[in-house]
C-alpha cells in the first residue's frame, strides 16, 4: 500500500460505465472513483468517429482537472474510436475496455471468439485488431446490435420477450458460429448477460468488458504502485443531464445506491 | 407573391425533422429552407427537461444568423419543452409540431384521440394540453415509445418482425381505447406509419404532425405575408455530426436526394 488517494476518475457516454465503476470499486475497494456521464449527448455508439473522438477528448480533459492517478475510459465506443488520441494527448496512464476485453477472451480460451458491440465499435474494427495482436490466426466473429442499448434503458429485464426476439435477430449468425468466448463489448450488456446466455448455451463462456478493464486497473496502480489504502474510497458522479435522473437510473446499472451527482454543463468539457 | 427570399429555418435532434421539411417543400415549393439537424447529440426524448431546452435555444439561436422570416421547430420533443422559452427570447415567429397537430386531430374528429410520442413528449403532457385547449373535455389517450426511434433509425421497415413486436407492445392500451384519431407524435413515427395502421385498424386515423405544421407555416407565410416567389426554393442542411452521413441517411426521411450539408461544431450553437 503506498497511500496515493488521487482518484482512479472513470468516463463514458451515459450510466453505462457504472457497470465498470461496479468491477472497479469490488477489485479495489479503496479506491475513490470521480465518474462522469455524458447523460446530454449520450448515445456515442451510432455517432461518428469525428464526433466520439472530439467528446472523448472533451470528456477527458474535464476529469484531468480531478488530479487523477489513472483514467479508465469505461465506453467502449469511445475506447475504439479515441484511445490512441487519448493516450496521446494525456500525461494520466490510461485503461480502456476493449484491450483488456480482448484478452480477457483468448487468455480464457483456445477457441473461436465472438464479439458483440455497439455499431460504431464493430465498424471500427478495434476488437478484430485487438484479439489479432494477442492470437494472431484467431477465429472471430462480430454483430452489432444497435438496439440493444435503448432495450436496457428502457428498463426491459432478461425475460422480457421483446429483449429474446430482438437478441434472437441479432445473435443468428453467432449461434451458428457456436464461439468459446463471447465478448460483450458494450456496458450496458451485461444487464442482458442472463438472456444472452441463454440463447448462446452452456458451450459459449461470455466475458465482460468491464470486469477485464477491472483487473487492468487493479494491477496498473499495483505496478506503478500508486495504491490508495485505508478505509473505503468515495464516489463523486458528475453528470451532463439532469443528476436525478442520472441517481435513479444509475442504480440499475452500478448495483447500489448513489449519493453524489452533480450537473456539469457540456459547455464546461471544453478543452483548456 | 410578395418575394421575401429570407429562409424559412427548420431544426431538429437529428435526421426526423427532415420529415417536416419534406412536407413544407410539398406545400411552398418556392420556399428557400436552412435545417439544422443535431446529430451529435440525438437522441432529445430521453433526456431531461433542462437538457432539451438548452440545446433548442442553442439550435435556434444558430439559425437565427440566417435571418430567418419564420423557424420551424421539428422536433416533437424540443416543441413540448422549449417551445415557450422560444418565444420569449426570439423575434422570429416561430412553429412548432405539437400545436398543429393536436388542432389536425380535433379537427379531424369529435372522437376519442390517441398520442404516441417518446418518453420526454408524453411525460411534458404538451399534447394532452394542445387538445384540452382545442376541445375541452375531449377522451385522450397517451403512450409513450422510446425505441421506435432507435428503430427506424437502425433502418428497420414497416414489415419486421421485430417492429410489428414493439409496436404491439406499446400499442395494446391505445387498441383497447379504440381512437378516432392517432397523433404521431415524434417526426420518425410516420416511417412506421403502415405498421401502426395495420395494428390499429381502419377506423384509427393516422394524424402526422409533421404535414400539420406545414400547413400551419403556409398559413402563416400567407397572413405576413412574407411568401417567397418564383422559381423553387433551395435546400441547405447543416448537422453536428458527419454530414456524408446525414446526406445518406436523411434520404429516407427527405423522400428524396440531400446534397448541401455543412459540418457545424456544437461548440458553434453557442447563444450570442
Amino acid at each position: 500500500m503506498n497511500g496515493d488517494q488521487r482518484p482512479v476518475c472513470v468516463f463514458d457516454s451515459g450510466l453505462g460505465g457504472l457497470t465498470v465503476v461496479r468491477e472497479l470499486m469490488g477489485a479495489m475497494p479503496s479506491e475513490n472513483i470521480v465518474y462522469l456521464g455524458d447523460s446530454a449527448r449520450v448515445p456515442y455508439g451510432t455517432k461518428s468517429l469525428e464526433t466520439v473522438r472530439r467528446f472523448a477528448l472533451e470528456d477527458a480533459s474535464f476529469l484531468v482537472r480531478h488530479n487523477p492517478k489513472l483514467l479508465v475510459v469505461a465506453c467502449n465506443t469511445a475506447s475504439a474510436a479515441a484511445i490512441d488520441i487519448l493516450r496521446d494527448n494525456l500525461d494520466t496512464p490510461v485503461v480502456d475496455v476493449i484491450r483488456p476485453g480482448a484478452k480477457a477472451a483468448v487468455d480464457f480460451t483456445d477457441g473461436p471468439v465472438g464479439v458483440i458491440a455497439t455499431e460504431a465499435t464493430i465498424a471500427s474494427g478495434a476488437y478484430v485488431q485487438a484479439i489479432a495482436q494477442y492470437a494472431p490466426e484467431r477465429e472471430v466473429c462480430t454483430a452489432s446490435c444497435p438496439l440493444l442499448v435503448p432495450i436496457v434503458e428502457e428498463g426491459r429485464s432478461d425475460d422480457d420477450p421483446i429483449v429474446l426476439h430482438v437478441l434472437g435477430d441479432y445473435l443468428g449468425e453467432l449461434q451458428r458460429f457456436r464461439p468459446a468466448a463471447l465478448i460483450l463489448g458494450c456496458t450496458h450488456y451485461p444487464l442482458l448477460a442472463g438472456a444472452i446466455s441463454k440463447l448462446m448455451g452452456p458451450e459459449t463462456e461470455l466475458i465482460s468488458s468491464a470486469k477485464a478493464a477491472a483487473d487492468q486497473a487493479r494491477a496498473m496502480l499495483a505496478d506503478l504502485p500508486v495504491q490508495a489504502d485505508g478505509a473505503a474510497g468515495t464516489l463523486k458522479c458528475f453528470t451532463t443531464g439532469n443528476p436525478q435522473r442520472f441517481a435513479q437510473l444509475g442504480q440499475r446499472f452500478l448495483g447500489g445506491k448513489i449519493d453524489n451527482v452533480a450537473f456539469v454543463g457540456t459547455d464546461e468539457l471544453e478543452i483548456r
